[in-house]
């Protein structure tokens, strides 16, 4: 059966055998799904969940790189959740990865509790505070509209089995509390690394591998640079895109 | 009255006009201390304490670099102390630096709730788990021994005046534990330097400004990298030994 590519969609090219569906102007993967995809790690025979999967890059792009059993893609969006399935048969990754429209709030209801060995999510930067006439689909994704990181991070904890890993990753205005809610909901900040764009700039992004029911002590790793000049990606960066990690 | 060098002191040039005495093979500064004192802000007419001053060397840095009407420096140690007060003598800084032999965990009861406007602290790093056979007064510097990092962001919140602020170095392997301990002592983290060695090592240290009753939002900064290459410091980090801040 052929795969349906609807008006306005595009069909990208991932560069490691695998393609997706995007919208032509939202709904279209950035560099924080890569950089998620990269420093997750999903072990043979574990089972990830990502939460807030969008148009389902994260699940494509950890199918590519891991042995993990299987990938869960949740998201709310119909439209989003739609295009993900899509492009999970056309790239007949239909036995690894399962695409679920539902709301993160509910995923310890629509999974049950202690169900998976790792989370990943890419969740809402911004608050929903101040947020004026934007498109509400992208306001979706983009602002916590339907959940905030606390739901997010709660949610994580159910779903998680003991010793589970959640990889997030978020904006570095947010650290402070992205920490302290991450230890409230029992999962302990355990690695850390913050994206700079420039080696001389303030970082813009932070990636976090929680550890549900770990110690205190988290390793802060070497700074992650984007660009190594303007419009030129650093060697780490040109790595993750290349080989589809 | 000329200032008592004890046995086993040296007098050292702070190159900025200040001298110190340290001992010669402990209670010696280090660049943390450095480091803090040119993260610290301190206002014209501000009062600062330091808490867990060792030898007074962050009084004295604070002094020469800033217009702050009076710097405190706290000390539990009596060596320590006594160092730091002929230190303050024959720099003629009586005026400005108060040396006060006492107990972090009794700093609220010593100075009072809300009786400064700036707090820094270089607190004992390593936790006193597993600790053998060291000496005492290096061991009561190093690990928690006499009071633990919740004392000291405690009793920093409660001597602050609100909206205060509290500056302080510490390791990075303990970030998720110092920024929820702020933020459950109402100082919330605003401001975060990481230190690295090198551009492509892990941070080694972490600078942190928290301001007590502030909103969550924290601003992460670039990074700061101490050497440009083995044995010669950067740029940034010269220019804080060279002019004294």
């Amino acid at each position: 059966m052929p795969i349906e590519q609807k008006e306005g969609e595009t069909l990208d090219d991932l560069q490691n055998g695998f393609y997706i569906l995007q919208g032509e102007k939202c709904f279209r993967y950035g560099i924080d799904a890569v950089l998620l995809s990269a420093y997750a790690k999903v072990k043979p025979g574990e089972r990830a969940l990502d939460m807030g999967t969008g148009t389902g890059i994260i699940p494509i792009l950890l199918a590519a790189k891991t042995r993990g059993e299987s990938f869960t893609g949740l998201e709310i969006q119909e439209k989003s959740a739609d295009m993900a399935k899509r492009s999970v048969a056309l790239n007949h990754l239909e036995e690894k990865i399962t695409i679920v429209q539902g709301d993160i709030k509910e995923a310890a209801s629509i999974f049950g509790a202690a169900s998976f060995d790792v989370v990943v999510s890419n969740p809402p930067y911004m608050s929903g505070r101040g947020l004026t006439n934007q498109e509400e689909a992208v306001a979706i994704a983009r602002h916590e509209l339907k959940c905030s990181f606390r739901d997010v991070a709660e949610q994580a904890a159910a779903v998680l089995k003991s010793r589970g890993r959640f990889y997030l990753i978020h904006r570095p205005d947010r650290l402070a509390e992205l920490i302290c809610t991450l230890h409230e909901a029992h999962l302990e900040p355990k690695r850390m690394q913050l994206v700079y764009p420039f080696a001389d700039k303030a970082p813009t992004m932070v990636l976090i591998e929680a550890l549900k029911g770990g110690n205190p002590g988290i390793r802060v790793e070497k700074p992650l640079i984007v660009y190594e000049r303007p419009g030129v990606y650093s060697e780490d960066v040109r790595i993750m895109y290349g080989d589809g990690r």
